[in-house]
């Protein structure tokens, strides 16, 4: 539906002992790299909870391929595959300095309302800013 | 197979601005449940990385289900499903303090050479400590 | 002033490359270690947060002495030093297993009023938990 | 010495239920600020421990002055202040999007040999790095 890349270094503290990446800060990679995207598409998700919405994780999925150290330049290419009713689907592939993937994930949430938690479909500055982007995409494979 | 108990409460910096623990702390409490399932049968990791070996995870799935907050005594039951091969299977349920279900999690992980980083079998010492425990677990449900 | 002990084991995740802590964890540490203090006097913080105060760090300083590393039991002895006006302060001492001292902290906080962030006196029930501990302390010391 | 400027946004789990960054974290800026002042006048801190040498912390201190929030852009200018046998000293300044010193550091690290944990004299190529840096900014100025 629609894709960013989003790339950023390892930083130390992310290391553990085994001289790698910790598996628990491919979460934060990830989140990140989802919010970037809605903020190529025009929405920062600071905004979102600005407006009274939050995007909390109902469920996430990660596979672990190779592993990566500290100060690589890694790449995350994250896709919003699709909206429906209250809840949204995310997957990103991360790649190495030689192109290699090295992990793969996928997360699933859903749009609350701030105040009580209780789900809501998403708020219409958020899907106009997907219809539009999607509609210009296609527009640019048309031509 | 083994199942064991591990108590903890919510520390400060494991919550984020919507005023829950965010999604990214999970994996650590399911970490230090393993390795506690670990020492309750005799084994510590640390133990397990002296002698050599390494055991990383492959791939990780959670559900959130509830939330939960800054200070709350959590309950996590760990099992040890199987060991095939080179591999581990553990799930893990998360309870609050009013015995409710809020967290649901499965990683699989891998024995490695420490130095190689190739998957190897699980060392002795390890399995023995499995097989004793769920001998002992079978004859205390036999009596 | 008020001293409490605080032990606990270093997790994986604290590590890093270097193989022992890193150095942004022991913030966390003594977080948890002062909130434990004002729980053994009858406060819990969660409590204070409740009634609507928060007390945020205003300043810290850390002296690193020795390395540790994962799964070593530690422990904290946190000195509540004083409190005066709209701030108090924190000492904290952190030894290994063989009582080796391996970091001292302290910190300066300020109690503020959780909707506007300004700076206020430390609410009355705070007070009255540390007045009587203090003089159980006193009368213990006397007799 | 040599001052170099670090530019980057404040993530999700940075934040904490104050809704404000956890004191934690400033650390953790902090040393990515510092490596890329080095990597700047061209030293990786990667490269530094692949010729066998660490750069740990000795100590730290902070001062909050005043709070951030999520997804602001903040800059840190940090300042290598002096070189002196095996210690070197950083400050940092932190800034928002509207000028404002909201944080101020300094930490004091010492190089050690990376297999003994020694403290040893600075390596070659990082003085190097640093002479021709600071000898460049001298004829910018004299001319």
């Amino acid at each position: 539906m629609i894709e960013h890349k989003y790339q950023f270094r390892v930083a130390y503290p992310d290391t553990d002992k085994m001289g790698t990446v910790h598996h628990s800060v491919y979460p934060k990679y990830y989140e990140i790299a989802r919010w970037e995207l809605f903020r190529s598409i025009g929405v920062a998700y600071s905004q979102v909870e600005e407006q009274g919405f939050m995007i909390p994780v109902l469920s996430m999925n990660f596979k672990f391929i190779k592993t990566t150290r500290y100060d690589e330049l890694l790449t995350v290419v994250t896709t919003l595959k699709s909206i429906k009713g209250v809840r949204l689907w995310f997957t990103y592939q991360l790649y190495n300095e030689q192109s290699e993937l090295i992990n793969e994930g996928e997360t699933e949430l859903a749009f609350v309302n701030a105040a009580t938690w209780k789900p809501c479909p998403a708020p219409e500055f958020v899907l106009s800013a997907i219809q539009h982007h999607t509609r210009k995409q296609w527009l640019t494979v048309a031509n």
